[in-house]
């Protein structure tokens, strides 16, 4: 016989989240969707619809929010994220984020955020001073959002990198300044995944991805063009697999045989056509069963926006705990200590 | 016999506030406090404990806010702000505030905060680079408090005409770009009380500021050593009333006989000691009042507290209808049309 403990172990918190800026696509899936299924057996795991931090860029068309939120909550269900297992949420319904934000913008200098690589990257695009506010101020938000769940653990790609440590930053400063309420948060740094195109990392933006709902022949169709060694003319011609995309994708979506595969393009003995089959085949088996949980929940509107919305009143009460902690930290709590 | 309206005249909103970090003094009353008294008769009013925007110059001393709180809400109550006339809150209570502030700062540019002249005064003294993000903010996040009360007046100091005019242009844009459902401030300029120093405006940091809790030797007091025509050694010396502080309050406090004063001055028939006391007289009209009123609630805290708490349940209602007309304009309202 086994006794309960009358206490229940904390469990340690995932944060992770996706702006709603469209559709998900294999690169979601191999920089953060693959881990956030395996953590969510793990951890107290909420996932966040990030439609304030898709606001910073898409201010001017927030039509389209209404319509990703959607298409990313249902983008979640199709990967496997178990709604009884994680928390599904809408950014922009927790206020308790855009509080902590307030609160934490306090005490974070304009310099911080300019060293912020994001940052500077879009300043060096279009000059600092166009810049708009909620953008330079992007990492204090994203504090915000894991602070206010208190998330130790935030799976997410490399260039997500930064942004945490700064994050780390603000939370160690406010814990400094009042009391030590809230986490620093982790990151589980996931794959990433190239474009079709070779080079940069897959994005919708750059046209280079391929979406989680392509279908069978689209998923062959984008992987026979994808980019492969230049230098290859005939299938006899010795390959550079180390600079190939497709071969990329051999070893992230394969779990053995690379070695065959890489030694065989390097002597001349495998043609492209048959080495890209072989990675839609891998890549395929990732996708089928995002495609068969899709097809389940495809006409189920009225579920997915149950679940969000029950995921989105359990995460405010979550963050509302925390603003609460936060409050008395601060001593503002004037009213009810 | 007088027939009721089915539907009420829709009431225009004034919304006002102080930072809580400190008693108010004199200039406060004549700058703003006086105006909230009778606008409270006409308008919907709205008077706002900014303890939020005490934090951006004071995060780093929370404590002293719970105490201001306090002590503004008793100055307020002091000076005749009525509760059942006046809605008097905690912004820091308000999360609509901070989520209105977030949605505003997407589409302000940094360039626009720098130009402001607060903001630039700052960044002047400290290097811009040292700002923390949210006083950078100041505006933004002062347009979302009126903004959160659809307030089409504010009274306020002179040297809050930029803000308003800021905050009239955050709003616009809003309007512009999802569906005028926030109002344009316009701004009720107070009048300007010079500090007992003279040349400088009456402030707390300065020293130079009659507290409006001041008893009457500490008024009386404090006139004495005011700042006059430094020309005048005696009495027969002709005076410059126009360069005197004294000659300022006259002007401000005194219904009528400014004239008279004047000229007595300006021929050195009158001496500063009794044109002192004369002005102390003036004040006292109003600091008297003011006084008794403070004795009724002095020790009244929890009343204090209840006043305080109703009027920020009130004043979040009508945050909340406005973050959902918000909503509605932006179609952030995914799950709640
Ligand atoms: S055989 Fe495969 S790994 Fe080699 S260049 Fe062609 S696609 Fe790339
Ligand atoms: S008489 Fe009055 S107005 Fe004239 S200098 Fe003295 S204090 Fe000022």
């Amino acid at each position: 016989m086994t006794t309960l403990s009358p206490v229940p172990t904390q469990r340690e918190i995932v944060l992770t989240g996706d702006r709603t800026t469209g559709k998900l696509h294999l690169g979601h899936y191999v920089g953060s969707l693959k881990n956030r299924v395996q953590l969510q057996e793990r951890y107290e795991t909420y996932i966040m619809l990030a439609d304030v931090q898709a606001l910073t860029t898409h201010f001017d068309r927030p039509a389209m929010l209404a319509e990703s939120v959607r298409q990313v909550a249902l983008d979640y269900l199709s990967v496997g994220i178990d709604p009884e297992k994680s928390t599904i949420f809408v950014q922009s319904m927790i206020p308790e984020i855009a509080e902590l934000t307030v609160i934490f913008s306090m005490f974070v200098t304009v310099s911080s955020l300019r060293h912020n690589p994001t940052v500077k990257h879009e300043a060096k695009e279009r000059g600092y001073d166009d810049l708009y506010y909620g953008f330079l101020g992007y990492p204090v938000s994203q504090a915000a959002d894991i602070a206010a769940f208190k998330a130790s653990l935030v799976p997410a790609g490399e260039d997500q990198i930064p942004h945490i440590e700064q994050a780390r930053k603000i939370v160690r400063r406010f814990n400094e300044l009042y009391a030590p309420v809230l986490v620093e948060p982790e990151i589980l740094v996931g794959e990433r995944l190239n474009g079709l195109d070779g080079g940069s990392k897959m994005s919708k933006s750059l046209g280079n991805a391929i979406s989680l709902d392509a279908l069978p022949e689209e998923v062959s169709a984008q992987i026979r063009k994808a980019k492969t060694d230049p230098a290859r003319i005939h299938k006899t011609d010795p390959g550079h697999p180390e600079i190939c995309t497709v071969f990329g994708y051999h070893s992230i979506f394969r779990q053995e045989g690379c070695e065959e595969i890489r030694e065989n393009c390097m002597k001349g003995r495998l043609g492209c056509a048959a080495c890209k089959a072989m990675v839609t085949e891998a890549i395929e088996e990732v996708m089928r069963p995002v495609r068969e949980r899709r097809e389940l929940y495809r006409h189920r509107e009225k579920d997915i926006d149950e679940i969000v919305m029950s995921g989105t009143a359990k995460a405010r009460e979550a963050a509302r705990r925390t603003m609460g902690e936060v409050r008395g930290a601060m001593g503002i709590n004037y009213f009810n200590k």
